[in-house]
């Protein structure tokens, strides 16, 4: 299992990116709106992972909600599975619950799932198939 | 650049190692209390990276501020990288200053230091050096 990646929270892509990108010595792959979840996205490849900067489009989302609670920080992490749909039955055995019903479709057409964080020690972690 | 690895503050290891151990699928690599940090941390060894959870052994300490403030979630995100002379003064160069006057050795003995979450969108990141 690896880490696929982390999900930063941030009021702002206009002021974040260019931090990230100083910090990292690149600019972002991707700047895109996932309208799904109410986010924009900035992406930075990095070696074998990459962070993704999450500004919400709307205060009532899953972002806006967390920058209102908690403040700018890492919003989730990703994890990488070969199988999620073995992966989640597995978990469920053990008590680790996912949100959704069922595995859907990210944004770069991946199988993906959240797993409830009042499940996994209050981390928000993603679970995502290797393609 | 690439993730060395995630910190994550828990409130307690007892409760949050089985759950993680079941998410990653093996036991912790290591536990032990880190008395400069006033920590004990349980690592998971991940493929190219890892994961350090986090409980803090007095609340007067950073860990324990944060649980305190945001409660369970993602501490801290570190990054390898080359130099840590050269990222700091590059970095300081524009704009993203260390919190550490100097880097300072970590407890696996690499040269390690934490840039101001003031100055990168909110995040604590930790920067390691390769060894």
């Amino acid at each position: 299992m690896k880490i696929h990646h982390v999900g930063i929270a941030v009021e702002s892509l206009e002021s974040a990116v260019p931090v990230f990108a100083k910090l990292f010595g690149r600019a972002p792959r991707s700047e895109e709106t996932v309208e799904e979840q109410k986010v924009r996205v900035a992406v930075f490849d990095l070696e074998g992972s990459r962070i993704e900067l999450l500004e919400a489009t709307t205060s009532d989302s899953p972002v806006g909600r967390f920058l209102a609670k908690r403040g700018q920080g890492v919003h989730h992490l990703t994890m990488t599975v070969p199988d999620i749909s073995k992966a989640i039955s597995e978990l469920e055995a053990s008590g680790i619950r996912a949100i959704d019903p069922q595995p859907r479709t990210g944004a770069g057409g991946e199988r993906i799932v959240f797993l409830d964080p009042r499940t996994t020690s209050g981390v928000l972690i993603e679970l995502v198939e290797e393609k």
